[in-house]
């Protein structure tokens, strides 16, 4: 297949698709000039933001391809620890650009790859498990935090060091790759006295904008996933984004639309639905993004606005028998984004059926691709009779290159919608307090003040339990 | 442990807890009344909702046991076919009460029962990739659509019947079991003509609360679940449940709570987040029966309404790293529910350091148990101390037991909130007008209006799409 672009549509937004819940010439008209002076503003602005430098570290990539195949080569299981930015790409990667059932499928299958898990939480159960399943000394493990020194990567590797040394003594140290700041932070400072190999995030990218770093790149070039067209399409649609004209840009013209709908329209729930099993993490990677960049108290004026748009996931047609009904008749608000594919990697026939019933015929002879397209166009039509307004983006087909293009359009609509909110996408202060409480119960020195703002609190009344 | 009841704890939706957000006084002194009237209401009509009835059938249930146990020595496999309503209870069982990575286990650590696969979804490279994976001679294929007739789940059953027959001729009649109305649809009638092996789905219970029926026990007990002390559990809740005063039914004051923040709050993005993996799915569950039980555009009087509240689901501590700065931070539109677990099964000791960092040491010789618990209650302070509202249900551990009184009292919550709401909780004609578009679609005959509806619609204008 030639290699194209991406389609953004955004036909069922207009007022005379939906009706009431459209935007018209006049929500166009009373934004022009906003949208045209951030636009400008942003292009200025775009090239000091990290993530838009990645695509371009190309000579990276060839060192970062050398040690995957190294490392696949050395090992059965692939371990990425790490939590939020630091496993949600690495997850995304896997799932769209590598078969499902890919960990159950032979080694030979696998393109002679290792398994690949993403145990990204701290629960017990799923940790002891997963060591239970796994032999040591046929696993590799990547520790991945920007800080170095997120409380729940570090319990997790604290576990699954000893698991190692049980097992290999010693050479512990060789089945451990580091994901981290090139200088600062608990897990560089180890890396450098136990002489762990070691991989760098740049420090102008966060963890949520870091799937183009070795965050992503390493899992998914150990799994032998084609990082460099990932990275091509990355720039490609870098590339393709910007110019004089923001009517002309996708990811700005999807970010003013989210922008108007949330502060015209009160539409704040923002609902991504992929008709691709493959492009379900995707939908979660971003839901981190849009959530975490944009879920801001203050604008960079200072000024309290307590702002940001609720994304939710959702995946055809699986979710059709799930959420749609409330999306067709619930309350109006809600702005849904449809991701659509144009040719999957395989075509599966349906067969001529065993049965003449007419539940079974109108199939017999067509194919699970010609439904899935059929599901997702029904769908959509049934919003916009219902007066729901939707976006679209089409992918040609699901591969490295066109996920690098949609990754990159996601994280530049982001960005540009952190400037139409005028708020800092780039930080997330609104974490802090959860770890400072969480130090505090942890007995963790220096935090006694927060250990007694937490007595006080009656967080759990016995009148208020039934 | 000594078997003990689920605990609701609405100790932080109180005003004095989060200030502006909170329920105070006149909120309930405005609703006593109506909530009174509809809680009695809702007594009288409990017995006729078919859901309720499901636990008292444990003579059923030795059936299904036995059964299930002659399917699970029969295949190292076992597919169920559905979707929607027919595949979430048998996922969030198989998730809760089976450990994790369970299909990547020898068979003898999985008390030498067959692997479990759920593909809710026609994408073509999942149906196919599956195929692929598994040996049809060893693979039983479990078909479940209450109507009968679902696209979706014929369009699967038609592919994989001619995978087995491929492998095995006209023993494929062997490897289906068929779940689905006791007499009526394109299943019931299949079953009968080829001899199939078919269970039946009670006529009064609908899909979404099914997982007490075939549906969700045929899966469960392949797997070894104790489907006993999962309907022992469901029955005590309901037991629990109930009595002449609103005020001491947990699920029915939990229903309460939601509905007070939708009307008087406008808060209506309800938000559950258990901290276990294990319990993901069964938030996923709960999901499809919250949003398609009262997303309803008309109430019982005819009267357009457009209500319904939208779940989203999280998780923790994941999603500390995804979501929890939009929750701190962002509009105050949400209320959460968290979902707790005194005890897990294991207990997975963070080992005395390799390192003496502070970012390390305060973790060694604690456990994740205790981590997972801190930042539990460190996130629930944190949202507290914002001014945000939560409520909690706690489980003493996860096992069938439990998992019984939390599906239960999820299932009579949404009924209650379908008597405040004043709508059907128990049908979704909002999903009937996709399911004409995508019969029109696929050229199903007696459509043709529908696809003349299509032609007229500009789905997709050429001047939209950039």
């Amino acid at each position: 297949m030639a290699e194209k672009m991406l389609r953004y549509d955004f036909t069922n937004v207009r007022a005379e698709a939906v009706g009431a819940a459209g935007l018209g010439a006049e929500d166009w008209a009373a934004a022009e000039s906003y949208l045209g002076r951030v636009y400008a503003q942003a292009q200025a602005a775009r090239s000091s933001w990290g993530f838009t430098k990645l695509p371009y570290r190309d000579g990276e990539a060839d060192a970062l391809i050398a040690l995957a195949n190294e490392l696949a080569s050395q090992c059965d299981n692939f371990v990425v620890i790490g939590i939020g930015g630091s496993a949600l790409g690495a997850i995304a990667l896997h799932s769209s650009c590598n078969p499902p059932f890919y960990n159950l499928m032979p080694r030979e299958s696998r393109g002679n790859r290792p398994r690949l898990f993403i145990p990204d939480n701290i629960d017990p159960v799923l940790i002891s498990n997963l060591l239970a399943t796994l032999d040591p000394a046929r696993t590799i493990v990547n520790v991945v935090a920007k800080s170095g020194s997120t409380a729940e990567t570090m319990a997790n590797f604290l576990v699954v060091q000893a698991w190692l040394q049980r097992a290999v003594g010693s050479a512990w140290t060789k089945h451990v790759v580091i994901t981290t700041d090139p200088e600062k932070g608990a897990l560089r400072a180890l890396a450098r006295e136990r002489g762990l190999r070691a991989l760098e995030i740049p420090p102008d990218v966060g963890g949520r904008f870091s799937v183009l770093t070795p965050v992503g790149l390493l899992p998914a070039a150990v799994e032998g996933i084609e990082i460099k067209a990932l990275l091509r399409g990355a720039r490609d649609m870098l590339e393709r984004c910007g110019g004089s004209e923001w009517r002309h840009d996708p990811a700005f013209m999807n970010a003013a639309i989210h922008y108007l709908y949330d502060v015209r329209k009160q539409i704040r729930i923002h609902v991504m639905m992929p008709y691709a099993q493959g492009l379900r993490d995707v939908a979660d990677w971003f839901r981190q993004l849009w959530a975490e960049s944009l879920g801001k108290r203050v604008n960079r004026r200072g000024e309290v606005v307590q702002c940001g748009p609720t994304p939710v996931n959702a995946l055809g047609a699986t979710d059709q028998h799930s959420q749609v009904q409330l999306y067709v008749e619930g309350p109006v608000d809600k702005l849904f984004t449809f991701i659509h594919v144009d040719q999957f990697s395989v075509q599966t026939s349906i067969p001529a059926g065993f049965s003449d019933d007419p539940a079974f015929s109108y199939l017999s002879g067509q194919s699970l691709n010609k439904l899935l397209h059929a599901e997702e166009f029904a769908t959509r039509a049934a919003l916009t009779k219902a007066g729901r307004p939707h976006v679209a983006i089409a992918l040609p087909a699901i591969n490295p290159y066109y996920v690098g293009q949609l990754l990159m359009f996601l994280e530049l609509q982001t960005a540009y919608a952190g400037e139409l909110y005028d708020i800092n996408a780039f930080d997330q202060p609104g974490v802090e307090q959860g770890k400072i409480f969480t130090y505090a119960l942890m007995g963790r020195a220096g935090y006694d003040a927060a250990r007694a703002e937490l007595k006080g609190m009656e967080l759990s009344r016995p009148d208020c339990i039934i």
